[in-house]
């Protein structure tokens, strides 16, 4: 298959290479003429997939719309803050016989949708999917064997894009549940800041384990409360995306989490990152969308509190604790 | 309170400093005559415990029906092989008026029986409850913020457990599911191995994220077949303590399959790790009670083959995710 990769980060770099050693025809776009010559020349993403070699077939460019046209397949892998942008500018390239699989996670703040909607807001009669799971790119790099979900409105086109996809070591499930797979891989994110946050303050893993599963007790009551399916929830796309997320030295959501635990600002732990910490822009908009479904988020609530209030990340855990405490409330029974 | 505790490992000691702490007057005793010497010479398990001075006002003794006599509560903290031996000894000195709280976790083999149960039967008209979660004893020692469920078949019983063991850094929650409670706490022993495995055969934390993931999936199944509730088997019982014994250094059950998926027998392994892994006596349970309620578990089953069949754990994950791929199924769909 032709295939056109928008963004040359770390997944789109291990994606790229992952569907030229399945064999497809591919090309890399990105907005940075620097990011481009650095690929071209060495064939690896020095900055953000180091000790990665890239297939030599891989074209690398910033021609946007040589990136579009004639191909099958979009993979959009641009961070989840420049989707719009993104969409807006491919619009004018993109035929109603290509498709366009997301692969990156996020929920938009002013219009609280996730990026499968933006993408088709912007590009109507455009067909769009999504690709998501436990799926750090610095694994899918080296080959270890990794699982995933590929979601779509229709099954026939999920199914192709778990055969474009798919090979030994990296398992490509089916699901119509787009919304599900879209709301599990936002909303995690932000519970890795709090799991990570834990881990900056000193707590241990008993700690870190009981807030995960409180965290998927919150995902799974906004899922449910817009219509997610349980299954995909609990599924590779949802609980497998938060362990990882939560637990994995590759998180760079963990990470940030960690250095603000250590007291440093979101802004502090992003820049020493260096990455976009994804969990950061969709803590917002999952807080807004907890109002407006009705559902209690406490953890999502702390995670504003102490990214933009504030609000001393100690403090925030005593509260979590003190909250349960006092409501005396069994989240068993 | 007056309280019993019988077991003196890690979480009989690390139980018995906390219940001391919280006020009660504690008893603890073990089978072992120089163990119990350690404990009163040094007030530390120094083997299975270190670092953490245990308080004065406990009683260690050898001494069984000093233990249980005139006792409100009795803690069972005796690994799970021991569970019936000891609960056939106790039976002389029980009295209907005693409560017994099992800490420990397992099925037995030969009845398929968990541990409430075993201790049930073997005590005709005893009070037997249970108290769960994600909690290493060796950060319940050092105060580490951890959260666990008390479980029994009335509400009343489990509160009075929650009050005696409640406070500022060991959050307890109620419960009457103990069936889910006791089959998520010993299951997740299984799928722990099943995950060091994946971590010793050099595998990373994509694939062990799948793998937890779809572990998770097989305790509900057969949770929900034997009549567990899915609040229970999600919560942090279930998926909560799955998660720190999969993830966390002072899982016994995870490094014994990390040595396993190095090429070491279970018996090699269990030697090295130097406490009973619970994963092991509980694995044959777990795939007869499979068998028994009709349920798939692909997991538990390549685990009993590498554990008892010989089976080079390599092959036994290559299978797991052929098996995958031959389906075609969506775990999501």
């Amino acid at each position: 298959m032709i295939i056109g990769i928008l963004g040359a980060g770390s997944w789109g770099s291990a994606l790229a290479n992952l569907l030229a050693g399945n064999g497809h025809d591919v090309t890399v776009w990105s907005i940075d003429e620097k990011e481009i010559e650095m690929l071209n020349t060495y064939r690896e993403q020095r900055d953000r997939l180091p000790g990665v070699h890239l297939n030599e077939t891989i074209t690398f460019t910033t021609d946007l719309e040589q990136t579009i046209k004639g191909k099958k397949m979009i993979v959009c892998a641009v961070p989840s803050p420049f989707i719009r942008s993104t969409a807006k500018k491919i619009a004018p390239y993109i035929t109603n016989d290509q498709l366009i699989v997301n692969v990156s996670k996020g929920i938009e703040e002013a219009t609280l949708t996730p990026i499968v909607e933006i993408i088709e807001s912007e590009i109507p009669g455009a067909k769009v999917a999504v690709l998501s799971g436990p799926s750090h790119a610095e694994e899918v790099g080296i080959g270890i064997p990794t699982t995933v979900v590929a979601g779509a409105r229709d099954m026939d086109t999920a199914k192709l894009i778990q055969n474009t996809f798919m090979n030994d070591v990296f398992r490509v499930y089916t699901s119509t549940d787009v919304t599900g797979i879209e709301l599990g891989g936002s909303v995690k994110n932000v519970i890795a800041l709090a799991a990570g946050i834990t881990d900056g303050l000193g707590f241990g893993d008993n700690t870190k384990a009981a807030l995960m599963t409180r965290g998927m007790a919150e995902i799974l009551r906004l899922g449910t409360a817009m219509g997610a399916h349980v299954e995909t929830l609990a599924g590779l796309s949802g609980m497998g995306d938060l362990i990882v997320t939560c637990t994995s030295k590759h998180s760079r959501n963990r990470n940030a989490g960690y250095l603000i635990g250590q007291g440093k600002s979101y802004k502090e732990a992003m820049a020493e990152v260096k990455m976009v910490v994804e969990g950061v822009y969709s803590a917002k908009a999952t807080l807004k969308l907890a109002k407006k479904y009705g559902v209690d988020m406490p953890i999502v609530e702390e995670v504003n509190k102490v990214l933009f209030e504030g609000k001393p990340a100690r403090e925030a855990v005593v509260d979590l604790l003190t909250r349960d405490r006092k409501a005396e409330i069994s989240v068993e029974e």
